[in-house]
């Protein structure tokens, strides 16, 4: 299999959205008038952001949603995307794998692939994902006011827990794993809720590096801090339903853990029953976790409303 | 030196045109309105598309010439680019000469990097570039008809043979070898020549796989054949001013070599006048090697206007 039959067997589809798509040497794609586009890239290497072992069905679904969770965290509604893919071999049950969770998501989303390359190399998937926002209204990272309400949406730590457990730290029930590993590998960005949110949210990001990395930035960009309440952020792992975490490691996991692709937002108190039907309308728990301070830097308050020590790191790519 | 402080300081500058550049989940960019967007990606791995010892900066500028050449490719206005970078280690002098070779080559064609991604893995350079194009003015592989002229822009050839000597399968004097490798390592994007191409080329690709492959291309899209004189491409190679290439050696390079990224075009014949004046206001040659025909396939005639037999295959990665 050459690499024309490769791209027209696992990844050519008609056009829909594009005026041309894949198979000239760009796409042409005309956005709406009165729009604004939000543009997010990014590249997941093996044994980096995945494993060996993962499922290609669900690394072609996850490749797409780390994405689509960028655009999500702006307000901005899924368009078009490019998949640049080095593959060590031309694999046809991966690709088959791959390109059917790829696709899946994205025609759940209405998100259609009009281009990218496709070459020999070590396993290494670029994706860059093209959403439009209507002029003006795209939630970023920089307005965060004093005395906002502090939020993030679904559940954080889980995908952190199972990586615990791959690496042989932690023993988990069957299911605990498996739910965990779901979580994992398959993430699901939250881009009803993130669009419900435009307008109310005043300041938005998704969550990869970490809840506290991840909200630093909102804080770094907004010129503020946050306190947080570490009675709401206990029992944000999905899998605290049915199994109890050891609490130093649920708070590792929920505060830090990573891979989430969650969203976290800030919204003024009085938004609140706005904030709450944004949720309902994209049938997406958010909980309310903290708020935000004039005063820069980050504090963690226990149950008896006392601050507690953190030292929790962001992760770094080159650290 | 952490992920952020490397963004920060080799890849961050100052939003010019885009609304939000680096720095938030998303960049934002508001295209002009009457403009459809031409937009491309391209992957580079090393030792596959390029040496480990190449000269970063020579690097950066080809990374994000071979993008650009895909925009010139259908006459479109470069606009905006992401990068996506996956480095093996944060080296600091690979970073600034890279960083320099590719923001050398955005600037003189106005083109902002406004977002992208940065992470740990085997080096793998993987570029979205963005242009603009005025409504329905693109020009695309499909539109050669039968009589038309064919032409190419520019040099080629030189690439392949400064890459068969790399290789050791030739010995070339220093002169020529630093000039080929020039061509190799520092290709030029015909941007200037491809937006004067607008309305008078009919189809038009760039030649990355090789003169026959990438005008196959055109050929399969627009339902034609191509009859190309021999004699025409005998002296596209810019070292042939200077030296003289044996006949068998310069006839693979030039129609096969590949990493030429040059244009092949078609115009109609009464349009001859207007090529040469597209040619001439973007300072670039223009050579006319042959035609369209109306019967598929390729023939090549001789000085003698005799066919000869080709067995030029295109570069697949995956053959």
């Amino acid at each position: 299999m050459g690499e024309f039959d490769l791209i027209e067997r696992f990844f050519k589809r008609p056009a829909r959205q594009a005026d041309v798509g894949i198979g000239d040497d760009c796409a042409i794609w005309t956005p709406q008038p009165g729009h604004q586009l939000a543009i997010s890239a990014d590249m997941l290497v093996e044994g980096r952001h995945f494993l060996s072992t993962v499922d290609p069905v669900r690394l072609g679904h996850k490749s797409l949603a780390v994405n689509l969770s960028d655009l999500a965290a702006c307000g901005a509604t899924p368009r078009v995307f490019l998949l640049s893919l080095a593959l060590p071999r031309a694999d046809e049950n991966w690709l088959a794998g791959f390109s059917t969770g790829l696709f899946q998501l994205a025609d759940a989303h209405g998100c259609e692939l009009i281009g990218g390359d496709t070459t020999q190399g070590p396993l290494n998937i670029a994706i860059t994902v093209m959403g439009e926002v209507p002029c003006a209204q795209a939630v970023l990272r920089s307005g965060a006011r004093a005395g906002d309400d502090l939020y993030v949406s679904g559940y954080l730590g889980d995908a952190r827990l199972a990586l615990e457990a791959f690496r042989g730290h932690i023993s988990l029930p069957q299911s605990v794993f498996d739910a965990a590993r779901l979580r994992m590998e398959m993430p699901e960005p939250r881009l009803a809720l993130g669009q419900s949110l435009r307008g109310v949210a005043t300041a938005m990001a998704d969550i990869s590096d970490g809840l506290l990395g991840d909200l630093g930035h909102i804080l770094k960009a907004s010129k503020v801090g946050a306190e947080i309440d570490l009675t709401a952020t206990a029992d944000l792992m999905a899998v605290s339903a049915d199994w109890k975490c050891p609490a130093d490691l649920a708070s590792h996991c929920v505060l830090s853990g990573g891979d989430d692709y969650e969203l976290v937002f800030t919204a003024p108190a009085e938004a609140r029953g706005l904030v709450l039907a944004a949720a309902a309308h994209a049938h997406t728990r958010v909980t309310r976790i903290g708020q935000i301070t004039p005063a820069p830097g980050l504090v963690l308050h226990d149950a008896h409303g006392q601050p507690v020590q953190h030292h929790h790191r962001s992760f770094d790519h080159f650290a």
